[in-house]
């Protein structure tokens, strides 16, 4: 049996003008600014007027911790989307951006797969409408003028080793990650120690996809804290007189991006922030318009439910008022055999009890979403190979969880594989059984908060937070920070800080390494065990594959 | 008497639908991908269907040195496109896409000014069509690419310490000049110096600019010099396989952008690289696709006539087989008093025997502009407050020198101020009297190349060129790059290395600081005095007071 890669499905979609795509959804072609004429950007004009319009239902898409083995929460994403529109119902789906630097390592696209993808993928896993490349250029802008403070004669008293905004750069450089700059003399400026991040890491990432409109924006780009002073007093970004001009970069990229499913269905494509280093979750600005012109919203979090959606319920919902009708929790039978031990050149055997095994790390995420208050159904993505036995093993454990689990067969079908799942999906959220609320108040203490997630999501015996974090957190509620929620940075492969504890471990601990304010985004930070801010390439990137075919075609994105 | 502002009059354009101006040169909509309303890139199948099409006339924009009194040389290139059109001829105008870095420091725009400009002037200030994003991207992809094969093995045998690529990023942004990077241990490689230029600058910007297609532009960048081993043999983008996915990266920037002018003509907006580092000539591409579907196409290139001008001749014409017309050289008033040795301060005042004295500096770049074998006009791009004495001295002056001097008011009066100009280019276009030859051959020794350009275009007594020098250029010679034209880099303001030497200075020699081998663009760079590669931030940036105002628009741009 052979079959067709992505991309080819992608190249023979049947693409419609993106102007039909916006008129689904009542958005007319002045309102639609195009890019190309398979994307556009949905103006601030059109936002504006649907805001007095009743909100669709809001379906979350998470994940069992990802493996190996591949999980497919993106394309259920969109499988769902089609679904839903299949049976009749009037559904738009939101996911993230891709990011171009891992893109030329070795990451797939960020497209979903199969027959269930969104379009123009290749644009998608490129340069799009160009929002990674304004935040990169915003971001760059702000260290470009905070040196340049320095270099004038630092009025604002700057302490050069305590400047914490870095450099960005959309792209896998490790070289980057650690850098002396302003060498060479006098016209460079002071030398000190600094380094890149990759944009998706960015703070103003963070920023764009929390913001509820431009002026929104502005206000958390001037909320940014860049550096201290000797005496610890904090330097802003509006200190610096960035937030305007950063403000117009950002202009276009505050409006969400509308593109199509390959049964061509609206998408959201809009913000991608990183669910192991920042809160994951796609703008806050598409999920909200979304809603106001569909009746159902499907949207996705970064990796595995501990980490996305835990940050999707504590930190976007929160911050929006938004509250999830139903959570989609999506499972494959592959990942569930490695959470059981299996290795991955052994999933092609029928291994019942291993798929048994490895279980408990579902059940574990079913019992975290319901802890939120909402439903939730499993979706087995089906793979190729998969054994009845083996899907009914998945089926069975998910029944004895006070749950159900439903097989999709999107990736090879499109909608009419997922038809069962989206006619569930939308019973459940039309009983409204949903009742959701944060797992942890605003007013408690931060490292309180921190221990709540360590306790309640992870099960882990604890934070370790020692007593100079606590010392920090204690100074940031006292500046008046302690009302903000916790955006924890954490390996996304496992519930605890070591990534190769699959399943479901218990009697750990998760140490906290540092804790880092994100005034701006509006959460503080929380790194336990060892993350990347900045990738690196593999032995041999991807890159080295991808060009351009006889017929223009691009080949080796995948 | 009151003026509009730059912006205030781009912001109250009629702007005709984009598809209407394609139309004017018979590019149909499907051959347009739209980037919003007002601008679109053109397709390469469009590009291929007009191959076989006669050109038309060709006209260059050229400049005396610039001043601090500027000279309008976007301005008048924009006005002579709208005078042509205005007095029935069918014309287009081909000009530079502004570079992000300096429109937060301290540099005016891109798109010419009062009744002569390009829209929309806010976007082509700002991010664009992404041109300048891609370049970026593509560029760091490689410098990243390279680091990682050092890290992996480094199977090249790539000597770190001779790693003449670097970064790039569309930043003033002093800090990054010269830095340390893989520092912080194992896990990010192996530390060395190096650093960032401006994406302007970057040797992609220049392959791309001189490209003739996709095809072409993937060999040039494969032939990029990146590094050398400890023999010194070159490495080459190619041995990195880093060409394809460049070229991928860049396959939309390769498209040419069109927009129009005030008056609602075409205008193709390509490429950007400087003309005191890099050749400074907007793209082969949009140049060749004017040249066939207009009939008088009008272009620039940077800075004066020294530079920009030059390096149009001898690299640009020369290796796309294109040959001007005629060509149009911008002078002012002011800027002839400044040469003539009158303070900025002092510039309101009349001084006709400033300005007598000024133009030996116009004397010159008309005897220059002929020894190619080109008529030249001169166009003198009227300021309010010049005096009808003043202008008198100019005409009389440039009368002594076998050419004609034709006051312009597009500035106040669009096409209005350019009739006569119009009318008087296109009878020289008309005429063929053009015998276009470089002033080199490319059988010259590039010492020689270097030699000729500075006795006679700066009117210097010779290059110095010391022994180190000339054992490289021998070397490049022996590898069979001594076919190559030269690509002279130099301070702006003079015919000399000193930039305070204004008006026609003698009596002086040009020191060769440093050679480099573009081997990809294909020229050899000579970089005489000081040249900045990655500029900084004043010490008022504008940035500090760009933002967007109440009504959503963009403040503090010009």
């Amino acid at each position: 049996m052979s079959f067709k890669s992505d991309i080819e499905i992608a190249r023979e979609a049947s693409k419609r003008p993106i102007q039909e795509i916006g008129e689904k959804l009542g958005i007319g072609s002045d309102d639609l600014l195009p890019y190309g004429h398979d994307k556009a950007k949905i103006s601030q004009r059109f936002i504006d007027s649907v805001q007095d319009n009743p909100n669709g239902k809001l379906i979350l898409v998470t994940a069992i911790n990802p493996t190996p083995a591949g999980e497919g929460k993106t394309t259920t994403t969109v499988g769902l989307g089609d679904g839903l529109n299949a049976i009749g119902k009037k559904a738009a789906v939101c996911i993230r951006e891709a990011s171009l630097g891992p893109c030329f390592g070795m990451k797939g696209g960020a497209a979903g797969g199969g027959y269930a993808q969104v379009v123009p993928m290749e644009e998608m896993n490129l340069h799009f409408t160009g929002d990674f490349h304004a935040i990169t250029s915003a971001h760059n802008l702000l260290s470009a003028m905070i040196d340049n403070h320095i270099y004038w004669g630092n009025e604002l008293q700057i302490d050069t080793r305590r400047v914490v905004w870095r450099r960005v750069m959309d792209m896998n450089d490790r070289a980057l990650r650690q850098i002396t700059a302003s060498l060479g003399g006098v016209a460079n400026g002071f030398p000190r120690e600094t380094g890149f991040d990759i944009t998706v890491a960015s703070e103003v990432m963070a920023c764009l996809c929390l913001a509820t409109s431009l002026t929104d924006l502005q206000k958390r780009l001037g909320d940014i804290i860049v550096a201290y002073t000797r005496e610890r007093d904090p330097i802003y970004a509006r200190d610096i007189k960035a937030d305007g001009a950063m403000t117009v970069l950002l202009k276009d990229a505050m409006q969400p991006n509308l593109v199509q499913t390959l049964e061509n269905n609206p998408a959201f494509v809009h913000g991608g922030p990183f669910a192991n280093i920042a809160h994951g979750c796609n703008s806050v600005i598409a999920t909200t318009t979304a809603l106001k012109v569909a009746d159902y919203v499907v949207t996705e979090a970064g990796f595995g439910a501990d980490l996305g959606a835990e940050k999707f319920m504590n930190i976007k919902c929160r911050k929006a008022g938004l509250a999830p009708d139903c959570v989609v929790l999506v499972a494959t039978v592959r990942a569930m055999k490695m959470n059981g031990g299996v290795a991955k050149a052994d999933l092609g055997s029928e291994n019942v009890e291993a798929v048994k095994s490895g279980c408990a790390n579902l059940g574990r995420h079913i019992e975290n979403v319901k802890s939120f208050g909402v439903p939730v159904v499993v979706a087995i993505n089906h793979f190729h190979g998969d054994t009845a036995a083996e899907i009914a093993a998945v089926q069975e454990f998910v029944k004895t969880q006070g749950s159900e689990a439903i097989l999709c067969k999107h990736w090879a079908n499109g909608s009419d594989g997922t038809r069962d799942l989206a006619t569930r999906v939308a019973q459940i959220a039309e009983q409204g059984s949903a009742n959701f609320a944060p797992i942890y108040p605003d007013d408690m203490k931060l490292a309180d908060k921190i221990d709540t997630i360590c306790r309640k999501i992870y099960r882990a015996d604890g934070a370790l937070i020692d007593g100079k974090i606590r010392a920090q957190l204690k100074q940031w509620e006292d500046q008046g920070y302690g009302h903000l929620p916790v955006c924890m940075a954490k390996t996304q492969y496992s519930f605890s800080t070591d990534p190769e504890a699959r399943g479901a471990p218990t009697g750990f601990t998760v140490p906290v390494r540092e804790v880092r304010l994100s005034a701006g985004a509006g959460f503080v930070v929380a790194i336990c065990g060892e993350i990347m801010t900045m990738p690196g390439l593999p032995r041999v990137p991807s890159a080295e594959a991808i060009m351009l075919n006889d017929d223009g075609q691009i080949e080796g994105l995948f």
